[in-house]
């Protein structure tokens, strides 16, 4: 089956991040115990592990969501780190960046420009490997507040396939209440969004 | 005596890196002892932090010399740190930056544009403070291995004070045997240099 697929994305969530959403829909919204919410991961681990996990090293991109390095010992998980994990060997699929294509920057916005409360947010980008191949890593860890100050970040972005500057931004105000519309969860899945056109239009125009 | 200068600087030796260079100079090649050494610094001691160390604090920038972070635990000093600390409230004196102003941003550059050696080179920039006062910095660790590549890095510099695109570049080519010439004892006493010529242009054209 993998053979039919065009362009294939793998959400990778760290077990921090899966308890924790879990404990807060499971617990919170239908009623279970802690222990309830421990056994349903645990029972399901096998299948995950056979099935689930080795699809990871067969993805275009990956979606990575891991516990915030902003602060210190975090138990709440509210604040999320989001990798954007972006084969290198993938034909037609430049990776998004940074600043300076191949550099490995870290970056925490001018306070000026992108207003952010605690705990602030702070981005990197840079070559790494993904199960032993080439890949590409855009990262952004915490939150901003107003979402049309992602202009600023979209203007030191490249190969995020736009059509026109700003339109990164125009897609993401579309959408203000989507949960995630003000932190890497929602902007790194409009970049793959947009990777994902650019990879139908270019197989559009193959055929 | 302070009220005349137009443009003042100050070189922080890092007491690591004044040791390491004193027995390089005094031990081999003045045949002095390591005892002997120890003793000269020992001595100047009281009146370096009676009359020297108190200048810093009124510098409009300094050069901080310090052991570099690219080596654990390193012993021979050979490859430094230099942060060109450059006072805000100093007037007609724009500091230098990487990439963005007012961002904080830690900077590897890319290895297929800048031919770096072992242990490589590391670039930061970003606001902090200087005894109590706001600063900008401008960092460099590590070194390079080709000169002319030294554009790649004046690229993605702004408020250098050149008169035309790839200057630095120049001035750093025309003396390629200067000690330092291939790290950021060289490169941020150019910026130096080209800040001291732009407050000495304005202050003509002032009178």
């Amino acid at each position: 089956v993998r053979g039919l697929l065009d362009f294939s994305i793998y959400l990778d969530l760290s077990d921090e991040v899966k308890i924790a959403w879990k404990i807060q829909r499971d617990m919170a919204e239908r009623g279970h115990t802690l222990a309830d919410v421990k056994q349903a991961i645990a029972s399901r681990r096998p299948d995950f592990e056979a099935y689930i996990d080795p699809q990871k090293a067969h993805a275009d991109v990956v979606i990575q969501i891991l516990p915030t390095n902003l602060i210190t010992n975090d138990t709440e998980r509210k604040v999320l780190r989001v990798r954007l994990i972006q084969r290198s060997d993938v034909k037609g699929l430049e990776p998004a960046y940074l600043f300076d294509q191949g550099s490995t920057i870290s970056w925490i916005p001018c306070g000026t420009k992108l207003t952010c409360s605690y705990p602030g947010i702070k981005l990197f980008s840079g070559p790494d490997s993904w199960c032993g191949q080439p890949a590409s890593v855009l990262e952004i860890d915490g939150q901003f507040d107003r979402l049309e100050e992602i202009a600023y970040i979209e203007n030191h972005l490249s190969s995020i396939n736009t059509k026109f500057y700003g339109e990164l931004t125009q897609l993401l105000l579309k959408n203000p209440d989507y949960p995630g519309s003000n932190s890497g969860t929602g902007l790194l899945q409009i970049i793959v969004g947009l990777k994902m056109r650019a990879t139908f239009e270019q197989s559009m125009t193959i055929e």
